[in-house]
């Protein structure tokens, strides 16, 4: 991806009527905050167009399934997929859950193996060690560049014909690495493996193309997305997902019943079981047309923008250590030498300054890193240069109280 | 459960913006418009309150975690469980699955049986064959009575020690018809078998109290109880959740990760990886205050007294079939003669009443009754005799047309 360098702010704030003046809210990659036009998607959904999908005969609810359905049409287009290959689930972990079951559960046998990386959400590792212990497959690890990306040369390595499966983040939630999507699925294709894509922390962050990318399997979250809580997307090859058993049982996804022999809809259906969570998906659609509107390589030149001014201030302080590449997609961890990030967070909390101190669900990172937590700042599109001075303002507090 | 007959109309009509006047929404049993209240939380939950839980350092996180964590003791007292009983899942159609999966798949062997009834929907079926199918178990099916409850006399004579899961409808969502809880609970452990009831259409329409009734997993869902969508509850015993292995692999439900191997969280925690539906959470919450504030007796009282009103006003129409018990909870299912379901419906939107057609996912239960689909009527608080006298009207519409 090609973009020019961008550092005027968005001026979005008046979008979000939940970012007090003065709050400077850099959690973004743990949760984003809502704009109006999600806010009131959200309460016309709940409000004088609220009636169920699929099954009412009558108007509103007619009307609610069009909706409905043209998130699924809009979401397709908005990552390059078609309509019929976007399922919604509770978020990009039942996404991944759904994949490790339904796909690697019936495909993979004993003495398979699957590959991860050392960055990976454990979002991205459980769901994987739970299906491998169960039809006896192996995970192997790539590792990470001095500069704290997934190694692709490691990874072309090491990759053979056993490993039938490949999962990675498109962006890691800690360090803000951007994956080369395009040569990691180059990678995995070669040898004939199906990558699954973790976009949870990409699809708000920079233009995503699955058609482009050419991966298998691709996931992320509508609450890190603008969008309502409760609401994920996975997006599949339709061949792969035609080809898949149901994921749960119930409502919708069913052809015919009876007690001797059900038999199941296609696809998304047949991944969707029970009443969706309607108003999320109208709260999606919303969520995507907001980012769109503003264009996703003007998000992602703003964001690297402010990371690269927030690792610049940072580096004058002594006793701040960065981790990560220069150009992460707004997500900067860092540790402040003797302090411990929990404390340095809430320091930063006392000066109204909002950031994630943890492992970040990811602890095989931190036990690389050498670190048990990190203190991390995520950017959002509301967040501009006031929120790096209000950080680095609460660093050097932190490092006098502690000093 | 001993209530006085209360025909009283509850006059909530205007806690409900979204129902305009003269609208006759008759299809609360597929899913209940939304109070004052729970909009108000929602809008507050994605507004000025609006963070992630249980991860984030700075005082918003802590708030939203501490109301998250509310919402959860506050479900547990409505229906007499424990805070740490409580599971959150997108629905009855996942709180099924997640038993039928983490509890019958490591609990049930080949040659078990599992026990169901006609009149389950397919959330309450589909889960139960397919573990069923993958373990080598069997199912059974307890037939109606003649007024169409689920026969407990037939459970009585049927059930075996070969039979370890009992799963059936706390009240149907075609016929309205109330199971004795309690007795199904006793007939299912006098032969050592566990139960879950689906309450979906219980909660919303009487009192319900787990420990009284006795029963081992008990599940419903948030929008049906006035809730938000993409919300539900699992209830299970805290020492067969604590047996029971994680759902989903994820974020939150983990102790300790490593590539070597991990450990989980005790439950509730295990069963909710991932980011949670932090706004579905909270705005729950308000949704059990609201019908709790009205009293579920009283809802109770006042719904079977429009069940009666609507049967004794339908049965005038010489060609119209009356489905389930005189006593239904909230529930009319009906036919008209020579007429097909959907085209009473669609005739009756036109004169503005909402009802429901269709097979309800209750294919099974279609087949008993002889028919493809039913039309069906279902009540909330918000209904009242205009809404009786504009299905009434609406149904002799559908005769003089059709006559």
């Amino acid at each position: 991806m090609s973009v020019v360098a961008d550092t005027r702010p968005l001026d979005l704030l008046a979008d979000f009527p939940a970012i007090p003046t003065g709050w400077a809210y850099l959690d973004t990659a743990a949760t984003a905050q809502k704009p109006r036009p999600v806010l009131d998607a959200i309460a016309r959904g709940y409000g004088e167009t609220y009636a169920t999908v699929h099954r009412g005969v009558y108007q509103r609810s007619a009307d609610m399934t069009l909706a409905f359905e043209a998130s699924r049409t809009r979401v397709a287009t908005f990552i390059g997929g078609k309509p019929e290959e976007i399922i919604f689930v509770r978020g990009a972990t039942e996404g991944i859950n759904l994949v490790a079951q339904c796909w690697a559960g019936t495909q993979l046998k004993a003495g398979d193996r699957i590959l991860l990386s050392t960055l990976e959400h454990h979002s991205n590792i459980v769901p994987w060690q739970m299906v491998a212990e169960r039809v006896g497959a192996a995970i192997d690890v790539i590792p990470l560049t001095a500069d704290h990306r997934i190694d692709l040369d490691a990874m072309a390595a090491m990759i053979t014909p056993a490993h039938k499966l490949v999962a990675l983040a498109h962006v890691s939630n800690v360090l803000g690495s951007v994956l080369d999507a395009k040569r990691a699925t180059e990678i995995a294709h070669s040898v004939g493996a199906k990558i699954l894509l973790d976009g949870c922390q990409a699809v708000p962050r920079l233009p995503v193309d699955v058609a482009g990318i050419g991966c298998d399997f691709y996931v992320f979250s509508g609450h890190k997305l603008y969008g309502p809580t409760g609401i994920g997307v996975l997006w599949g090859r339709y061949d792969l997902l035609d080809a898949m058993p149901p994921w749960q049982g119930g409502g919708s996804m069913i052809d015919r019943v009876t007690f001797e022999r059900t038999t199941y809809a296609p696809p998304p259906g047949r991944f969707e079981a029970g009443t969706p969570h309607i108003v999320g998906v109208v709260g999606l659609h919303a969520a995507v047309d907001y980012v769109a509107g503003i264009g996703l390589e003007r998000i992602y030149a703003h964001e690297t923008a402010l990371v690269r001014a927030a690792r610049d201030a940072l580096t004058q302080v002594n006793s701040v250590r960065l981790f990560g590449p220069d150009d992460s997609a707004g997500i900067v961890s860092f540790a402040v030498e003797g302090v411990h990030p929990h404390d340095v967070a809430t320091i930063l909390d006392e000066g109204n300054v909002a950031i994630r101190a943890g492992h970040h669900c990811a602890q095989p990172l931190m036990d690389a890193l050498g670190v048990s937590a990190t203190a991390r700042a995520s950017f959002g599109v509301y967040n501009g240069a006031a929120d790096i001075a209000a950080l680095v303002k609460g660093i050097e507090r932190v490092t006098r109280i502690f000093g």
